[in-house]
């Protein structure tokens, strides 16, 4: 215990030959919902730059193939103490380095007094422009960590969450040949689900090459690759006596129609992933799906991505907490979450080879939160 | 500040002869998610006591009259540290000093390692019994509180709302006689908003003699009292020709359609009340009304009542956060949302004359939180 103590603190630099600066958390209230000028020590800070992540394999999906992925690196600094954010930008959603950046060179966070009117904030930088998912996650997952170690919480318990209760998070088997798809299962067998890509054209021969390594339950995302809602749902039930547990967007996301045909018929759970985006779109696909996949990267960070939960709680929808190729900042931001989660899909950062954050572990499959505040990452 | 600082510091009896001492937050979180057994210094013990709110007039809606209302008062206690809670029970909803007793009597909090398990523990007081709503929200709101104080932050700041947006609150006028609905309106006469009862037969009569004394904002509460939909949107037109803003529950709850139909004409939005209860409702409600009156009795408390404010902005509904007649344990509670509310109706600890709690203050007709931990509250 006291050990984790001092690493807390040293964490912050507040730990100087055994002194303990303390925050003055009266000032700070007194500060929030005014608007009268202040020193420059007191206002928040937002840098930011632009970064490449090298991915491990060539990453296939029915989409297409890549070996890269832009994010943005952001942080929020306040009083001395500095948050972490993430925008993680594959191409095939539309921001890039450049539109994140002409984004966030938008924002003027020096228009609040204090971090903790998160609502404020976040609604403003909601308000800049439409879009920009990506963009806004980055400020908002760096603002929630710069709250958390104010408040000296993790965001899972800020939240009133059980660490104890994180799901297992599967692994991703993007589309492959037999020999690379062997090869990958064969790497992954610490892990307790893996998701596998289909939609590529090969579905049975990589289902078949999977199930040739492990027997482990599987998920299935198809990112909208199959085309008919008869072959579709026959594919589901062949699918279904192999061990698959969930089917992900199996048809186009404006398929709606079909993609309810299918939800009505299938033996396993369809989630949506690409048809949804923000917590106006969980209304809309109840219904037409069993749950929802939550990204950060899509719904624009936390703020957005714990509505959305509770919403599908709520509903009754199951929930899939997803991430997309990001550095440990992200992906550890999402696990903050992932105690209210049916499945964890967190391995966006075990995709990469040049991670700049340490944050969650897996171990024997599960997802473990990090017992640090804010977000719980430590920049490398 | 200091001084703030020193009465928080005593409010938890924390500072002796200038000494603090400081909580182990590292072992409270690595209590968390574990069972073992623990000494009983770190159980949380439950306590609760009936008790008889004095109202200081007469109350009338349309549904009956009334001189009292049933209270249980609550106590969560953790090592040393007390949150405070409150079940109010008027007649009419169902519950009693009988049902909270028996309900109260079932929760076993002992099961649970650390209060910052809160999504656990108010997920298995859920599941006790159906129903009990206000006995739910009593145990709700004396964990939220419990769990501020420990965090040493307010819950409006917990959820990053900004307390300079509170709204102006309502003062409610009953149904009366003109000389007594006078009398109560000069009396209000600090208040910027007055929440007028009608559907007692006397409705442009009460109106006038609101009318006649004041030119402020009008809110009209119905309780389904009214019972055509041709004569009630009549009435509506009338009202907004007398500075009525909203129309809360016009027709019975299960007349869908109708209020459906006066909704799409009104003038004014229609709020719904008793056609809503929990966050499965507001889905419900969605389509057939402009608006939502939520409160904590009804609800179970604050984590659904966040749930449900969450789900009415992202699905562009307005927001009321009412009460019923309570001490301030339960209004200041309700209060930490209010900055997310487009009305408060917050007045129930001002319709009583025992009060036994200090919180919320009403200045110029706006609610102002706290600066206090948790839910803001300090026991008489």
């Amino acid at each position: 215990m006291k050990n984790s103590r001092r690493k807390f603190l040293r964490y912050f630099g507040l730990m100087t030959g055994g002194t303990l600066l303390s925050f003055d958390y009266a000032s700070l209230h007194a500060a929030a919902g005014k608007s009268q000028a202040r020193s420059s020590k007191n206002k928040m800070v937002l840098q930011f730059e632009p970064y490449i992540l090298q991915l491990r394999h060539v990453f296939t999906i029915a989409s297409g193939s890549r070996t890269t992925t832009p994010v943005m690196l952001t942080t929020i600094t306040f009083d001395g103490i500095t948050g972490y954010g993430e925008a993680s930008m594959p191409p095939y959603l539309g921001e890039s380095h450049a539109t994140a950046q002409s984004f966030l060179a938008k924002v003027d966070l020096s228009r609040f007094s204090s971090p903790f009117l998160m609502d404020d904030i976040l609604t403003y930088v909601d308000q800049i422009a439409p879009g920009n998912y990506a963009a806004k996650a980055s400020i908002d997952i760096a603002l929630h960590d710069l709250v958390g170690k104010l408040m000296q919480q993790p965001w899972h318990r800020i939240w009133g969450l059980n660490p104890g209760h994180t799901p297992d998070t599967s692994f991703t088997i993007g589309i492959d040949k037999p020999d690379m798809v062997e090869e990958k299962t064969r790497a992954a067998s610490s892990f307790k689900i893996l998701k596998i890509k289909l939609g590529g054209g090969n579905d049975k021969e990589m289902i078949r090459t999977v199930r040739s390594v492990t027997q482990v339950p599987l998920g299935v995302d198809v990112n909208q690759g199959w085309k008919d809602r008869n072959q579709a749902l026959d594919m589901i039930h062949w699918l279904h006596e192999q061990g698959v547990v969930y089917i992900e967007q199996p048809l186009s996301k404006t398929a709606v129609d079909d993609i309810a045909w299918i939800t009505g018929q299938s033996p396993v759970p369809v989630i949506a992933d690409e048809a949804l985006q923000t917590p106006a779109d969980v209304n809309k696909v109840f219904g037409a799906y069993h749950g929802i996949n939550i990204k950060l990267m899509k719904c624009g960070g936390l703020r957005a991505a714990y509505t959305m939960v509770n919403m599908a709680r709520t509903l009754g929808l199951k929930v899939m907490i997803g991430c997309m190729t990001e550095t440990s900042c992200a992906v550890t931001a999402a696990a903050q979450l992932s105690p209210m989660a049916d499945w964890a899909d967190l391995d966006g950062n075990l995709l990469i080879s040049n991670d700049v954050f340490e944050g969650l572990k897996i171990v024997e499959g599960r997802v473990i939160i990090p017992d640090l505040p804010g977000i719980g990452v430590l920049k490398l």
